[in-house]
């Protein structure tokens, strides 16, 4: 069992590994830029550590540094939260040259599930359905016809040097692929000097569906799943668990190959394998795995019971999982929805300031976890998460309910919030019937402009 | 379905019923006295009427005010919430002729269940197991003898006229009871003007443990037990499901009395029945019936993941319980501790204030109800408690842990609290074990005096 962990990352991550740590009597030693001086995680924290300035290249990106910070304080551990560090190869590895123990899996399984093309390569592997496609760069343009007809319409046919959204055309017809593909590749060869293309199906109203695994290197096993589809570019802001649309053969399936690819990659600690899911044909394609704790984690954590954090802490300390796949229940329905710093209203401008007059939800089944406080001054420097507001009940509808209630129930003075973006959502037929896919929020948020402006 | 409900209580379980209600869509009416004008519950309804000076008796308590006030707020039923007016079978006569609806058994089984014979009548009609004694007045010493001999010792005399405690010998050999008889009946007649005497048998370390029941009228659930055996002078301040001793066996009997003597009295809302536990031979025997919402409720909520509130609302409003004995699960482990306005290093001296630098735990299977906010006034007026810290996790000993977690984070400037004693209690080893009874906490305390008062 570790004896210390330190924490490099902020705001409502680090408060939530604070708590876990706590629980499990692990000292905590919280590293905060000068710009989190005051921040909530470095008051609740056993220790805490000056590491730079507010510029996070310079503090919470600044792998050094913090290695330093954590080897000065007699850390065992350092748990990286997500974000900043958290997907960094190099990161884990240097953790564990310098004789400390990364939460989370070895640089290898970072490395092979953050490149796409391994990542996608590891997961056919397993077994794992991918979005179909080329399946690496083409050089051939009559040999990648061949493949699109055998796929079907709409494609998309992208550059493979490219990224970043950069040289991506979407054909949907055999006629539009024939006449794009010569200029796509014309294309990447004058930006990229580079004219090798891949091609994938475009799945249309594809619907954003995780599963949540945990592995202890060895066995892995699944939480289950969690839809996010309500996204605006492509941010998550609402998600929830169970899925409202997928059916129990098919869930099965899904979580099965997640585990699957989880072990094959002999993964540590919590990660989360993310799926395109077709709601009219029910197939599901593996887009990639995060690895590392979460956002939405909470929404796991209300259906089946499990602390993931305390069981990431725990793996880390050398445990090897001690729930097998029966073990994980699930029951009811959970929904969070991120609370930002930004104003809905004017396109989600972001919005720091000092919080004045914080009220915090309670009651049953309902759970916000922030970093905030009254009289916490909110810095420009970071993402603009504020909290996560969770509820938990006994079915769907109940839980939206329950969402309604709990956001009424929020204050946070002295902030423009996304809270009214929520409130509307939860009043929203659509989203009611749980009708919505990963393209769906958007043309939502132009129509209810105006509602959002009130 | 209710449109609107009067709420005639506060404090935190006025929250609660508003926090319910707004989940279901319906209108809230909140009673307050002078002395709560600024209370969380008044902020929080959709409406609030004052009903009279701070004194109880003139508000709180004060039958035909609260009808009146319900009445010309056009509601269609009255919330008692516990305490005050809650389990008199009057009031919930009164409302009914009112024309409104009392959220809560009728006034018969009120009635039935809060006089101590009839509801032992009752219990024994049902088959229940009662604490072995006279079964009511009697007498004839000779006969009475008889019994003692037969239930065993130690024994409690009792004055049948007596009550709150004044009366009671025990006595513990036939010796004691064959000179202790006659002199209670001497007392008893100088005292009461009623020689009348019961005897019962005492339950030497018995363990309170109480079942939560479900009635529409018909038909009953129970929703397991709840463990509350840490308490000072029959106040509870530490509460558990399940209970850390309890046989599964045993808790399947346990729980089909409770439910078949709801069924026989057509118990109607949410009930608790109340038993003593002996955990040596593992007999149990009803005590009595608490015809209403719990304050400990909520540990209940967490185990099963029932809205025992919200569920009461909806039986008042007609409905039938949807719930199957069989769909009413249980998992993990949940304990409530009472946060009162008390100085336990003094005695619990109550100790009302305002509130300044209010910090409400948060994180995973944490749930603070709570009527506080900053600069919250606490009247001197009413009982004292703050607010109830709830905890739920996998396995006890974790729920513990996250307790001492919670208690660490809960920050209530202005007042002294019981915290440092629940923080202490945490960590006790016979608490730790789960091996205490009705009697153990109130020696502990006075051992464990100099640490509170550090």
């Amino acid at each position: 069992m570790l004896k210390s962990l330190f924490i490099a990352n902020r705001g409502e991550i680090a408060v939530r590994i604070i708590r876990a740590a706590r629980e499990l009597g692990i000292r905590t030693i919280q590293a905060y830029s000068v710009a989190d001086a005051d921040s909530l995680a470095v008051k609740m924290a056993d220790e805490a550590v000056n590491i730079g300035p507010p510029h996070a290249a310079k503090s919470y990106l600044n792998i050094p540094v913090i290695i330093e910070a954590a080897r000065k304080a007699g850390a065992d551990a350092i748990h990286p939260g997500y974000g900043f560090l958290a997907e960094n190869a190099g990161f884990a590895d240097a953790v564990v040259a310098a004789g400390m123990i990364f939460v989370g899996p070895s640089g290898d399984a970072i490395r092979t599930m953050g490149d796409k093309v391994s990542a996608r390569i590891a997961a056919e592997k397993a077994g794992v359905p991918v979005v179909p496609g080329s399946g690496g760069r083409i050089e051939d343009l009559t040999e990648t016809t061949q493949i699109a007809e055998r796929i079907g319409f709409p494609i998309m046919i992208k550059a493979a040097a490219g990224g970043g959204g950069r040289g991506i055309r979407i054909a949907n017809t055999a006629e539009e692929f024939a006449q794009f593909l010569p200029q796509a590749q014309g294309e990447a060869q004058a930006a990229f000097g580079d004219g090798g293309l891949y091609i994938e199906k475009v799945i249309t109203k594809a619907r954003h569906i995780e599963v949540q695994v945990l592995g202890d290197g060895e066995r892995a096993i699944h939480c289950f799943e969690r839809e996010c589809s309500l996204q605006r570019r492509r941010q998550k802001l609402w998600e929830e668990a169970p899925s409202p649309v997928l059916p129990d053969n098919v869930r099965q399936k899904l979580c099965a190959s997640a585990v699957a690819l989880a072990e094959a990659v002999h993964y540590k600690g919590a990660g989360t394998i993310e799926y395109l899911y077709d709601d009219e044909s029910h197939d599901f394609y593996f887009i990639e795995m995060n690895t590392r704790i979460q956002v939405e984690h909470p929404v796991t954590e209300f259906v089946t019971g499990l602390d993931l954090v305390r069981e990431m802490i725990l793996i880390a300390g050398g445990e090897r999982l001690k729930h097998r796949q029966d073990d994980i229940k699930r029951s009811g329905h959970a929904i969070e929805v991120r609370i930002n710093a930004e104003d809905p209203a004017k396109n989600f401008m972001p919005f720091p300031g000092v919080v004045k007059g914080l009220r915090v939800p309670g009651g049953p089944g309902t759970r916000f976890d922030t970093m905030l406080y009254d009289g916490y001054q909110v810095p420009p420097f970071y993402d603009s998460l504020l909290g996560k507001l969770i509820v938990w009940d006994e079915t769907r509808e109940r839980a939206i309910d329950r969402m309604k209630r709990a956001l009424g129930e929020l204050e946070i003075g002295g902030l423009k919030t996304t809270k009214p973006l929520h409130l509307l959502l939860a009043d929203d037929a659509a989203v009611r019937r749980g009708q919505f896919h990963t393209r769906w929020l958007e043309p939502w948020l132009e129509a209810n402009a105006a509602k959002l402006a009130e």
